[in-house]
């Protein structure tokens, strides 16, 4: 048999698009309505996708809240109280949410989301992210943002102790961050634990992942980048005594699809002009994690940026880009706003589905997490047309072969 | 029309009497069973209760491993994710979760109650602890429980922030403990705000209800204690400007009903034998917050108790029963262990009716949060028999007349 590629379905509010809210077909208060979100969940596990997944942040997305509240995400659920009304909704599909370590718990959090993998019956993953946005740091006392190096050392011990915690270890945690004396007052996950998600992209983040793992989410605009970051993610993953298999790299997609071309490349145009200039502006500072790019020429080129401590990763993408193609700042920021800074592919069904297959057989990608640029439009349009055509190809799962999200996605079983 | 009595369905696992486990008809897997839960909740629906209401510790729920297995509530769900997945099994009945000061932050806590809130279209509800465990303490780093007034000053300022916050407020917090710059990202609550809860029974813990409770849920075993309760703590309310009627107080009661009153004895007995020596005298342990119950003789009296940081309330209760009634630690254990501290009513409907009746008419409760033995068994007599009764009598309604958690309960909206 053909290998399979995976598929995550990146639920977001309206959508994916910066001006998804501005849609004529957009539901503008979609954030809030369960009745959504379960329409898409099902949506998703129809055609079979082996997880949604949720993103997450303690805070406003953008600094400046008139900006936040042009936003195609300004008003969302808390993703895993979303996530757990999902789980009786839903029979098969993967339940994937983020959440941070900087502002939890390494014992909460891991009973929260065991509770979710027991409530779906073994379909719940944790998406672990460090939280580099100041917005929310100013929600959880003044001392700031923590520096990059410290946010993964935290990140790595939390890990370590919610694997634990998952695992049933019977011995207590006593480290630098945290000390955990009990087990969780919870049996062992019907599928031997939750799915560990990652998407840090920095070198610490990579070895990070390589350690602990299971599914990889990454933002790669070019083929180069996305077989690059495979490459070496997969490398580093020997030294800490794992095959390159146990990692399932996701990266994000973006597929604007329709029957013909033209079509889609109009539906694209359609949302691309319904960016304004200030929150695509605004979207790039944060990316870029500087809070006065408004200051420069919109017509000129990124100014020089001083060392971040936010997403360093993000940024670096931000700036190669713009370096390869010479892009002024509204280009730059109606480029990256339209797809948040993933990769996007404008086409019909046949021409995702070749580019898909290219990066997938060619070693860039195990799969992907499919970020559809407004709901539900875009979902329905690549399960009704880009699935079938994978599954032509023998790419795509025609059915689920086991029940919890690690049998979906492949991944043995913890000990 | 008659006043009418507002009802809570207290969700535990099992069933709150200790060795509900143990019972013939006990479902063992309980507390991980979301099937269990939903019937639960669709009983406690269709039965027109106020409210479902969970409990929650982050930690084993006794010191002792060998002991906490061999209790009703070894096992159990993290319960906002339980309740998420019950709001959209549910369409009427408020969902109020336990959650703990000492170990959230008040934006995350806020966020996720208000993600409840409209999930559920306005029936969610904080039951505010401070967390007396020193079990939960070891699994939060090693710096103990705080002692008993910081916890309060702690919950002070948690509630204002998170109240603050699900009003909207837009000036941000920088407090003793706290420090929050924005705003939610959600809309208002449904209801206004979500509905506080709280249990605290000691002078501090009184005034902090008095201050910004909307239920206040309670123990008392006599209608002396409890109608001093009710007296005290409304009178208090004043002081902060608010009308008595602004908080409902619910004692839990923990009734074994039966069509005759030899039936609901024999039930009950059946019970209290199943409880082990070593079970009843740990649970004890808990409520007087010392460790060494053990070491004195079990059919001799208590011995002095040291000062202590625990649930004050809790061990006054238990320290005066033991002096009216001349208990030995045996008798005290299974006493206490039978109903978790609470009043128990043994007996016919028409019985039971009569003992809600007086408390509720003589000024001792707005309501009651009842606390079935063993699920679903007592869950479905009290619905299918005492329910029909108060109802004949005037003194609950037929059916939900409003569609949200304070609808039902007579709170009036927070501007």
């Amino acid at each position: 048999m053909t290998a399979q590629m995976k598929l995550g379905a990146f639920l977001w509010a309206t959508g994916h698009h910066i001006a998804a809210w501005r849609h004529p077909k957009a539901h503008v208060t979609a954030g809030v309505d369960i009745d959504h979100y379960v329409q898409l969940a099902r949506t998703a596990e129809a055609a079979k996708f082996d997880m949604i997944f949720c993103e997450d942040a303690a805070g406003l997305r953008e600094a400046n809240i008139g900006i936040a509240s042009q936003t195609s995400r300004s008003i969302g659920f808390e993703p895993v109280s979303l996530l757990s009304a999902l789980a009786v909704q839903t029979s098969r599909i993967g339940l994937v949410s983020t959440a941070s370590t900087s502002y939890n718990e390494p014992y909460g959090l891991a009973r929260t989301f065991l509770s979710l993998d027991h409530l779906s019956g073994g379909r719940a993953g944790w998406n672990l992210v460090t939280s580099a946005s100041p917005i929310e740091a100013a929600n959880f006392g003044s001392t700031g943002l923590r520096p990059h190096a410290d946010r993964y050392e935290r990140a790595r011990e939390f890990a370590e102790v919610v694997t634990g915690l998952w695992q049933g270890k019977a011995s207590a945690h006593d480290g630098q961050s945290f000390s955990v004396r009990d087990p969780l007052d919870l049996p062992r996950s019907p599928q031997g634990a939750p799915v560990m998600v990652q998407a840090g992209a920095s070198d610490v983040g990579r070895d990070l992942a390589a350690r602990t793992a299971d599914v990889v989410f990454t933002a790669a605009q070019t083929f180069d980048e996305a077989k690059a970051f495979y490459d070496d993610l997969k490398g580093r993953m020997a030294a800490y005594g794992r095959e390159p298999d146990d990692i399932k790299i996701m990266p994000g997609v973006s597929p604007v699809v329709a029957e013909t071309e033209a079509e889609a490349r109009d539906k694209h145009e359609e949302l691309q002009e319904l960016i304004p200039d200030d929150v695509g502006v605004a979207l790039l500072s944060s990316y870029l994690s500087i809070s006065d790019l408004w200051r420069y020429p919109i017509d000129g080129p990124l100014p020089e940026l001083p060392e971040s401590e936010g997403m360093k990763s993000r940024q670096a993408l931000v700036v190669e880009q713009s370096r390869r193609d010479g892009l002024s700042i509204r280009q730059l920021a109606r480029h990256f706003a339209g797809a948040r800074g993933h990769w996007r592919i404008v086409g019909t069904a046949a021409q995702v589905a070749d580019e898909l297959q290219a990066r997938f057989e060619d070693g860039a990608a195990d799969g992907f997490n499919v970020m559809p640029s407004y709901f539900p439009g875009e979902l329905d349009a690549f399960a009704t047309l880009v699935v079938p055509e994978l599954r032509r190809r023998g790419l795509f799962r025609k059915d689920y072969e086991g029940r919890t999200l690690r049998d979906h996605l492949g991944l043995k079983r913890p000990v």
